[in-house]
């Protein structure tokens, strides 16, 4: 791969972040692109300022929507560093997406090294209080100017990062979800376990609904029986039973979460009874109704943990520790948080720092 | 809605078509264009030169497919007028794509007026031949910049044109189809009867392994039972049994396709028994063994009839009319492509007329 070239933007004042940085909506100065064409190979690496990019009208993403993306973070930590968390598992979860959309992958390494560079630059944008985070996010799209239905013969690769808030400025605050079978967001052989605009377009209308009856998202069963539940709106869902805590298994409709994998991990290294599994919604109803579901929670880069404090199905409500976060959410919250701002040892390799030096061009 | 506005290009010379069309890759000088603001509504409607459409990087559409289109086709008649095939059908349909995609709707007097005033200004590029068309391509997307999960608050609506070959020019060629189980392109209250681009990008690898396996496209089968047939490739699906011409029911994972609909009323029209109903690959193989299916045909917009050859289940090939087109799959296709190009009766009230007054602007 050839080097990247540096086209940076020369600020006349330092950055300045707003107090309420809420997320997706500020962005940094500079994005990290690259093209792909058939022959040639991904190419034409570049850190440049964020513009418009300019998209010919018939560009296959535009009609047929090939493309793929991802959401990391990075965090400043209490001793001012730089880190990433689990920047390789996004990197491969990029390139797992591209194989079932027909995408070109990338060289993991180099896209690593870029997305670092980046971050490199842009480090003044990283906002240091705790639950605040630099979020990146990758994508890629089919830019080939062509309406015939094909895979695309040329791909672009974009960068952009975005300074976000603490998920929850208030407080770590409980959601209330509906269980709904009247949209389905993804059948098992179809595009369900990959990070792709389809199945976020499909969990539109559905979340939508639930809004208007004053549902925060909705939990989505599978596509084929409408019994097996599996993500809840754009996070997965662990279920905390008295004598377990089950997750549902990767089946190919369920997106492989980072934040699922962590949770995982630091349940077993609590020794803690932790199970992927089918689970159905009509099990969490009787068990709930035994007295046997502790409690219900999400995991999701954007919001690490999100505990579900109301889960409605068929008009039967569940309320899970009054409404209010479980211990085991608190406790999970503040464990992966304290890895991210270097307050707890990293036992797993998951950081990743990015070199302090100057940005030398 | 506010008049349009006409930016035109000035052209200094006429158009001079090339003598291979093909499909989708020659775009016309002008496109329409208009925006969607919440609280405004769609305004700002213009014909304007094609251009790169400048895009956020953060366009929710980039990120969470948000988006729509149709396809539908205007052709110069025997004497030389222009005339669109069932506008007002593929309008409609808009409409009912964008309902499922959360995004707003459009007045359809309008956008057919609209589309009308675009293809009079686009008069000269219009090809002549039989088979050829200009290829309308309206398509919707998010615009709003931001990367939070949720219905846009932006839009922008685009009508290109392209000017396209005839779709068989070495004469009326049957396809080879695999029936496929690994790959699912839809599910029942997913979106599989939307024209939007999830359902493609969803189609993609299922349709690149059947090509290395020497098939031109891939039948789908239902999302829940993997037992219906569907749709093949991005056409619907007609059987024509010895006493009966089927094509699987719209039940909400299968294109409502204008030609369908087209070739079902004129069915109807010649006393023929034409059903719509569920049509199980099973049924097909079974009834193909007993020497009762007389063959099979796709129909789309863009080739009309596609008789298919061959068909392929479980490593089980059957063959229609020895690979070659059927009587029925030819007699169709010269009523419709008769009705499009004036030689035939238009009873159904499907052509509409674009008027032949010089552009003014």
């Amino acid at each position: 791969m050839e080097k990247i070239k540096y086209n940076l933007v020369k600020r006349d004042k330092p950055v300045v972040l707003p107090e309420e940085l809420g997320f997706g909506k500020i962005f940094t100065d500079h994005v990290f692109e690259m093209d792909y064409s058939a022959g040639i190979g991904w190419h034409n690496p570049v850190i440049k300022k964020l513009e418009d990019i300019p998209m010919h009208p018939a560009s296959m993403y535009l009609h047929y929507g090939q493309g793929v993306f991802d959401g990391l973070k990075a965090f400043k930590t209490e001793s001012g560093e730089v880190v990433i968390f689990r920047p390789q598992r996004h990197i491969q979860r990029i390139n797992n997406s591209s194989k079932k959309l027909c995408i070109p992958e990338v060289d993991t390494e180099f896209l690593l090294h870029a997305l670092m560079e980046l971050i490199r630059i842009e480090k003044d944008w990283i906002p240091a209080k705790t639950g605040e985070a630099l979020y990146i996010r990758p994508f890629i799209y089919g830019s080939e100017p062509f309406l015939g239905v094909k895979p695309s013969s040329e791909y672009k690769l974009i960068i952009m990062l975005s300074p976000v808030g603490a998920y929850y400025p208030e407080g770590f605050k409980p959601v209330k979800i509906l269980v709904t079978d009247d949209y389905v967001r993804a059948v098992r052989k179809g595009l369900g376990d990959c990070k792709t605009p389809a199945n976020y377009a499909a969990s539109l209308l559905g979340g939508e609904v639930a809004k208007k009856q004053g549902f925060t998202q909705v939990l989505w069963l599978d596509g084929v029986e409408q019994k097996y539940i599996e993500e809840v709106g754009t996070m997965n869902i662990f279920i905390q039973f008295k004598n377990e805590i089950a997750t549902p298994k990767l089946d190919g409709s369920i997106l492989p979460g980072v934040t699922r994998d962590s949770v995982i991990q630091i349940l077993k290294d609590w020794n803690m009874n932790v199970t992927e599994r089918l689970i159905s919604i009509d099990e969490v109803v009787e068990e709930y109704k035994k007295g046997n579901v502790v409690g219900v929670f999400g995991t999701g880069t954007a919001a690490i943990i999100s505990p579900v404090g109301w889960l409605t199905y068929k008009g039967f409500e569940m309320t899970f520790n009054n409404g209010q976060p479980g211990e085991l959410d608190v406790k999970l919250f503040n464990e992966i948080t304290s890895i991210h701002y270097g307050k707890k040892e990293d036992t797993h390799g998951w950081i990743v720092h990015v070199e302090n030096k100057e940005v030398e061009v």
